[in-house]
């Protein structure tokens, strides 16, 4: 069945609170090129985390052949597609963003219900993640993205002439996608690993997550109409529904695919690029996996500004129920300082709300591991919302403990997904011995008054070795979407500390350059002829020219 | 014991011809460091392979712990290298041209003995060693390639203030580089990874090849004193001795290393990538591994310049003994074509002389190779070189097969390293129908008239998918040092196609992005500061500015 358009109505008598208002009617069935998939036996519901309450419809598995017809329908599109301008590519990136915010209601509507995250969060995100296609967008209208390199040929040239050679990134081929939990829509179905790659030029296979695969749908949806709108070949995207690992595996491991971004658990992550090395033809695997994100506090700066660094940490922890990627979970406090910082921070955790967090699996394992921090001998809990404890709801907790003890137990060095966070005591020669002993971080913060910065300039260069970003009197949570950001660190935080998933950065992971020696002028991709008629920067026998 | 500079004198009575006249005293011991390795009792020789004969002096395999203190001391290396000016290392780079001019004479005496190769080839690949490391110290010198991006603070955005972000690329940490047999100068001691990987900021630590290892240690020196008189920390550099996988797996398992650059066999690359990727951290391995460089010759272009075709063919193909990673080993001819090109062809390899090879493994594998496709049903000798056939000496042969059986058997899709190549045959349509299946490779050649070339655009695109450097009537040998080139391809012709290892872009390899957030100016590196001091090309805001 062709996908034609958004209908209006809704399943009468199944939840009607939800789908009356929602423009998208949700089918359950995965989207393979422009036809949606069969509907099959192997159904799964979303959950509602909140209250346990499983919602409607129930996500058909695709079939083999349907996951076999996505990959093939990408490798189809891929020599159309990826032959298109970078201005036709920013049509399709950009009417996916208006298709977006034309269902931003659906996405307000049913996101709570999948995600246990509020209405505002929804709306958000859907900003962030049209701001995200746009800003790709603009990246390709402007061009000079592709890092065109051109040296002219001197036929003259002693001992030997040298060639004319001209080099541009090209995309490496379909791309295998997964969504993330924890950012429904920004690192989901038309989310940065999805913007970036299509922006590259390379066909994205989604597979969507079980937390929130109504959401999936109803952004399926939309990149499926923008496609057909924009005249993109078929194939270009494809989303696939199906639980555990199953779909995903057959992507990673299918020949077609040439590259892998995943968002999510260490073990996920690892068991994708045990996959992707073990292929005839091993391929990258981009996986952002898990991060603590340490945060060094220096004295003069925690004896100046205690109380406001107690509140900015509190926010940073528990925004989102803690769900973030580059949530502060360990914090180093020099011994004989901070006591105006914990008592704050005491404070404001006691009289912390708990919280829904995105499913039930998620809750139960930031509950498992904060009861094990709390069993941990030498650990204490510093403070612990006052709120009551449920199998449903994560409460925020703040530990402590010796540095010694940190250093003695790998187990400490984890994350626990959630509102919780680890302070790590001890003197300021014993803290900057221990950063070395650090897991790759997505982040690394440090708060100084400017004079304890330059005083602690190996604790710095400690932390960059580290980190993909280093902050400084801020805090990690918040990332900034834009030509700057890294949001990727060395392993494990990513499995690719070269890349970031954020940022116009993000579209290097699913490209190579390519050289042309010798070709004519008419042969040459735009970007690299001699009149560069699309006014791009290049560098020109090594001088920056526009 | 400490390298104090050149030893004019030799030892006596050993190979007199060739060491009388040399500068360089050749110890038979690995660069642990500024200090020498102990002689121990696992030694062996280079093996002159034009005569069998062993040369002295014998080499020494290091201990495991001067392996471990070679490493140790790059890890203490990177936080002071890492941290000096690109004009600082810029000044090391040029001072190790320097010091490998001066011994010039001592590599072309040297080389040809270990080689094979002739006194010319020394002195050239000597020329395009030292104009490597001064390509990278211009570049640094520019500063330009770090690629800084500056987005400056927006503290009244709504909804939310923009924070002050900056990144630009920082290196890896130490850099395990693997010497190659068949450039035993360009891509070894101080060949292209090492000279990318110290323009980084990267420490390495060089594992010798067993064929050349007085090139190595005359090549080690120089860098040794090059580190010296620039004033580089002490483990910068060490070079490491040892017959077998075994100390180069230990480099490459070691949490100390964070990558690997290596040119070589498949088997030989494919063993490095598992063992990186199996490591508690996994590491990227740059590993060149083999291409047969399809040459498509197109008809019109067969059939006007067939014999021009052919001289270009064969000298690209016996260059050098046939022994480079862009040798032309494949050669699609459409049936009809090609009378001209196949007489000239045949008549230059009757005629040509056999060639002593790098060393009796290699000599001897091309004899298993060419005896295995002269004996697989349906490939015919159409030329075979009239010179003697001995153990020791390659002869260029052409063979011929049709594209049918070619596309039957993957065997004939493998690489012969030497001056061999298949010519397969068949129509245009089939020919580019059997496109798709050829494995990644380095490069592509395409032969054709202008009008054919456009007539032809699905050819390119199909070779473009599978190579890194697509050439148009040209020949795929001679591999321009330059910012263009991409000497780099799909798998299995390199192990990450996303990169190069020859010309500026092979930096990249060694290198990530870092992100700073909220750091105040004095705390900045150079490259990021408001005021640029370094005057580097930077986007700012999104504009690129100079």
């Amino acid at each position: 069945m062709i996908w034609r358009g958004r209908v209006f109505s809704s399943r009468p008598g199944v939840h009607p609170g939800l789908f009356a208002i929602m423009k998208t009617e949700l089918l359950g069935t995965s989207f393979i090129g422009f036809s949606r998939g069969a509907d099959s036996a192997a159904r799964s519901h979303a959950v509602n985390p909140a209250s346990g309450e499983k919602l409607d419809p129930a996500y058909a598995a695709p079939s083999a052949d349907e996951v076999e017809q996505a990959i093939l329908l990408a490798e189809q599109a891929f020599p159309v597609y990826s032959a298109l301008s970078g201005r036709e590519r920013a049509a399709f990136l950009r009417a996916i963003a208006t298709e977006i915010e034309a269902v931003a209601d659906d996405i307000a509507e049913r996101g709570p219900w999948e995600t246990g995250l509020p209405e505002a969060r929804m709306r958000g995100e859907t900003a962030r993640t049209t701001g995200q296609l746009r800003m790709f967008a603009a990246m390709l209208e402007d061009g000079s993205w592709v890092d065109a390199r051109i040296e002219r040929a001197q036929p003259d040239r002693q001992p030997l002439p040298k060639p004319d050679l001209r080099s541009m990134l090209r995309p490496l081929g379909p791309v295998a996608v997964f969504c993330a939990s924890n950012f429904p829509l920004a690192f989901s179905v038309a989310g940065g690993d999805t913007a970036s790659a299509l922006a590259a030029g390379c066909p994205v296979v989604v597979k969507a997550h079980s937390s929130h695969p109504g959401l999936a749908e109803i952004v399926g949806g939309c990149v499926i109409r923008a496609a057909i709108s924009s005249g993109m070949p078929e194939g270009v995207f494809s989303l696939l529904y199906g639980g555990g690992r199953d779909v995903g595996m057959v992507m990673v491991k299918h020949p077609v695919i040439q590259a892998v971004g995943f968002t999510g658990s260490r073990s996920g992550g690892m068991a994708l690029m045990e996959a992707a090395a073990a292929r005839p033809q091993p391929i990258p695997v981009y996986a952002e996996m898990s991060s603590v994100n340490p945060v060094v506090l220096l004295p003069a700066a925690v004896d100046e500004r205690g109380v406001q660094i107690a509140e900015g940490l509190f926010a940073s922890l528990t925004m989102g129920a803690g769900q973030f990627c580059t949530n502060p979970g360990l914090v180093f406090l020099p011994d004989g300082h901070g006591e105006a910082f914990l008592g704050k921070l005491r404070e404001l955790i006691e009289t912390a709300p708990s919280a829904v967090m995105l499913n039930h699996g998620i809750c139960q394992a930031y509950q498992e591991a904060t009861a094990d921090f709390a069993a941990t001998p030498g650990v204490t809990v510093l403070a612990h919302s006052f709120t009551k404890q449920t199998e449903e709801r994560a409460v925020p907790m703040v530990f402590t403990v010796n540095v010694r003890r940190f250093l003695e137990d790998a187990e400490l060095h984890g994350e626990m997904f959630g509102p919780a966070t680890l302070i790590v005591r001890g003197s300021l020669e014993e803290i900057e011995a221990t950063l070395p002993e650090l897991e790759g971080q997505l982040t690394a913060t440090l708060h100084g008054t400017p004079e304890e910065l330059a005083a602690h300039a190996g604790i710095v260069s400690a932390l960059e070795r580290r980190a993909g970003r280093l902050v400084f009197n801020g805090f990690p949570t918040g990332v900034e979407v834009c030509h700057a950001m890294v949001h990727g660190g060395p392993f494990p935080s990513t499995s690719d500390g070269r890349s970031t998933s954020v940022g116009t950065m993000a579209v290097h992971r699913f490209c190579r350059a390519v050289a042309w020696q010798g070709f004519p002028q008419g042969m040459l991709p735009e970007e690299l002829r001699d009149d560069n008629p699309l006014g791009i920067r290049r560098l020109v026998d090594g001088v920056s020219t526009c």
